[in-house]
């Protein structure tokens, strides 16, 4: 049966972005942010949304530049401490372990073990409420040689990355099977 | 071996949104988008970047309305077929055996078949170069009843919502194993 129900910000499934910035003093931070995804292919820019109260986001107004790193499954739980504490109370690269490692294109920090990280460079900011979207230009990808394929593209596979089941389940996931190649099984209806 | 590579747009996982729009005339159409996401709670909205050359493109911005569709991993063969055709061409409905529902609160049609559509009034649009992002307030969720938890909330495992692994592996995955609680497995490291 279908339900009429209230509007969620509910999207199945949501991507676990940890955004890398510097402060004004050069201290480099780290959130977790699920609202954000590819916004254009040329140029090639990606948006993250974030609220006015996290360090991150007078972050990025003042250097104009921020990193979106990819978590593989194993950092799990480095990935949601990250989304809950704030980079004023602590320093999250060093609770965790991970390395901050200067971006050579934009004023950012990478996530040195994470599998890739995209440069981002600040082209546009969109504020719509709660939260204000953060556009970049992808300026530059840095990447784990094992984790790309013959054409130096990351392979889903390798990367092994998790997604965010939203607010119905609360919950971190990883990837499951090949279900088939995009823009091919489509052809089993254009061929009818 | 950390490698600096060009800029790509790999986001992983990508999402599969399944946008509903009418063209002038009311004829229901449906395109496959990985170029999208959540970008505010309050008021909640959700951004997807359409092409000029798509006919969606065209819809949107005459009717202001659009449905985010999420499409289960059964519904593959149909989510592959409306990205690689133009609603020009082809009656997508038709050829998918996809049902449209008019949505009771937007001008734009519901994927029936599928779990769950969120339905948005366009807010504002940004012009970015290859894409238009087109920022839509979600005004309402259209759900099977047997996809929600206790909490009326969309369930990602009754979902089995598709993702998509980009250029990278150009195909389609199902979720996989849930790995753990957000705002949870992180306090190990809180709690040091």
């Amino acid at each position: 049966m279908k339900l009429s129900l209230p509007p969620k910000t509910i999207l199945l499934p949501s991507p676990v972005l940890i955004i890398g910035t510097y402060d004004p003093d050069g201290k480099p931070n780290m959130m977790n942010a699920a609202w954000g995804g590819i916004v254009s292919s040329k140029p090639p820019c990606i948006s993250v949304s974030i609220s006015e109260a996290t360090l991150s986001f007078h972050n990025i107004q003042q250097t104009e530049a921020f990193t979106i790193n990819i978590p593989s499954e194993k950092y799990l739980v480095e990935a949601d401490f990250v989304g809950m504490v704030s980079g004023r109370e602590y320093d999250k690269f060093k609770e965790t372990g991970l390395t901050p490692e200067k971006s050579k294109l934009v004023n950012a920090p990478i996530v040195n073990e994470y599998p890739y990280s995209l440069e981002c460079k600040l082209v546009r900011q969109v504020n719509l409420g709660s939260h204000t979207m953060f556009i970049g230009e992808i300026v530059g990808m840095v990447a784990d040689s094992e984790i790309l394929n013959a054409k130096q593209l990351p392979d889903i596979e390798k990367v092994r990355p998790m997604l965010w089941g939203s607010f119905g389940s609360q919950a971190y996931y990883n990837i499951g099977e090949k279900l088939g190649e995009s823009f091919s099984v489509g052809n089993k209806l254009k061929q009818k």
